[in-house]
């Protein structure tokens, strides 16, 4: 039965690749992502469990993250790394070196210009057909209760990006939430790494395999 | 009836006051203290209270807070500012310039050196037989879902003081959850003054108010 | 003499005024910008030297000035306050913010991101058939031995500016080095501000009346 | 004669040896210093030209380096790192962190802590009989035209240095001037590290060597 069930997906996976383009679902966004097409990255588990669920012939994933990466420097870079791809679902995972670098190099992102950027991408991709996915931006540091320096700031970048969702009619994967809920049942000793990260910001295989779970989650529900 | 208690009390401050030296109480801080000395501010209020308690006589309330002041010049100020002047009570209300001139000078203060200077003027104040009552720094924005840039920050400095307080038998008058908790209850809009502040930071005659009493509650109770 | 002269410019100008539109001229900048187009400010005062060089009837400079603008404001708003008022010609006077709110705010502009969005606000006004002068961020102080705190940063931004205006051919109004040699005579006591400045960053007379007089020599000379 | 020469040194630093105790030298600073004491480093460097000089037995070099220190954390560890070792001189080698750290993590020095701080280091190490020689911070960046970031800051702190040498009779070793001056002859293409430094701010082998010279230099001239 269960062969024979296979046998099923494998031929229905192939009348489906003939029949049909795959959907391009670009991952826009900072080192996280960047790492997040890498081996045992975010991307590639999506990839794994898409075949889990056999609709591997379905999409097409494709990593666009580059270390440092800003709001500004995705809007730069928007025509050439995404649009020019002809993509059907961008997820747009951005704001964690907005907000970190105020504090690392004092080249942050104030608040307005985040969200005036934001907003000038999603219009630009919505206006191409492309279906816009927003992430907020999980974590620098896993502390629990609100005592890692930037949580403050974490906390309204990822509320203005609640905002736009709702304002541009996109989907959401609230990860900060997600991220915060985890750690509250899962980080007894309030540690700052090591639950969900390597070092605070960049994810371990818990939380790439998290992501990727609340990504696809996203992308196939209708 | 009232009018011979109130005579009482006359008779008995004045009895009290020929027959015994007043505490002095030094209020060691930053511009919100050096404010609070102040006509309307917290220590002026809490000379008010005392009167009221009838307790006037008993302390001598004197404001050390110069604006801009982090735990580095309390240090370097401590002998001439507050030793020299024979104190019996000290309150250290410090850490808003600590967390804030990270972001607006690039001179804040690391959380090590932080705890390393406040715990020589607890010792040394301590060594010369002063009480020592510690305070944690109230608010940079009184938003109430941490989404005040320096939340993370504040909470984790508060933390700091909360544990020295511990070690080495202070009193605590823990501001930043006092404010917090007003906030969380009447702050409907979630605005980010105008609570208890008039600029995030300062205090307006409510937040004056509640750290008066604060404070005193701690100075009086055994 | 005098009177029959004045009169001929009168007459010479309303001939000039009826046989030609005035090349009108756009001032795109922060808060010096914003109060050089005030009373006292270097627009003003370029009005006034206009007239007096009996220029008035060919010119109309127009403030775009708003404080605390970075060159990322400045793109922003690019479209409705540049490119729809159809100007002939546009100088660029940005800087200060980009450098200074590194050490203000942690949100100054990155080298690279200052250098890509400033090309393509110079490409964009280009290609409307607009010229284009440039403009170096004068001082944040004025000590004239690179002791500003600011001064490499300055120093670094006027460079990509420089080779801006080389690269795209416009001319270029180097306020840096300007201000530097008339600080280099003109403050033998090395104070910070109080020569062309009030308060190390906004002009005073002086400083708006050097900067007016560069302007109008780029502008007017072929 | 040379070799007279030779035999009458070696006979005369055993005599000295026998006859009188080491001066015992710290070196007292940052990551710079931590370095200095490893292989090739600037200490043992200026042990093997102490040999070179015949001088070794006279001298006793101790470094006393941390990375990340800043002049705060010199005056914490003050007391247990030099002053209990009973030097006979002490190097005092700081200030890059107190510059860089305002970029890099929003806790630099404010000038005037700078100041005080030093000072109370030099008071307290001069009323134990040591002798105390400063140096000013080398660089960060060696580009030699002030466009590197901190070049204003350094420039200012290493003022503050050069009064403190004055104010306290201290000898002082320029290495700010020492550094600029050598990349204004040997760096024609204006790189900003490779020349003395590995990264812009630690030493390379040439970097190393200019240091160990400068310093021993002031250690031996009367």
């Amino acid at each position: 039965m269960l062969r024979s069930s296979a046998l099923f997906l494998v031929l229905a996976s192939f009348i489906f690749m003939t029949s049909q383009k795959k959907t391009r679902v670009i991952f826009f966004g900072d080192s996280i992502t960047q790492a997040g097409a890498g081996p045992g990255g975010y991307i590639r588990k999506m990839d794994s469990l898409l075949v889990v669920k056999g609709l591997d012939a379905q999409y097409e994933l494709v990593g666009a993250g580059i270390s440092g990466n800003k709001v500004y420097d995705l809007y730069l870079r928007m025509d050439s790394d995404v649009v020019m791809k002809n993509p059907d679902v961008v997820f747009i995972y951005i704001g964690v070196n907005d907000v970190w670098h105020k504090a690392t190099s004092g080249t942050g992102t104030d608040p307005d210009k985040f969200e005036r950027f934001y907003t000038r991408i999603i219009r630009t991709l919505q206006s191409k057909n492309i279906k816009v996915i927003l992430c907020t931006p999980a974590v620098i540091g896993e502390r629990n209760d609100y005592t890692n320096q930037q949580d403050g700031d974490l906390n309204f970048y990822s509320n203005v990006i609640r905002r736009l969702a709702t304002n541009y009619n996109c989907k959401l994967v609230d990860l900060r939430t997600i991220f915060h809920d985890y750690n509250a049942k899962n980080n007894p000793q309030n540690v700052d790494r090591g639950i969900l990260t390597t070092d605070r910001v960049h994810l371990n295989p818990a939380g790439n395999l998290m992501v990727a779970e609340s990504m696809l989650n996203a992308l196939i529900q209708k």
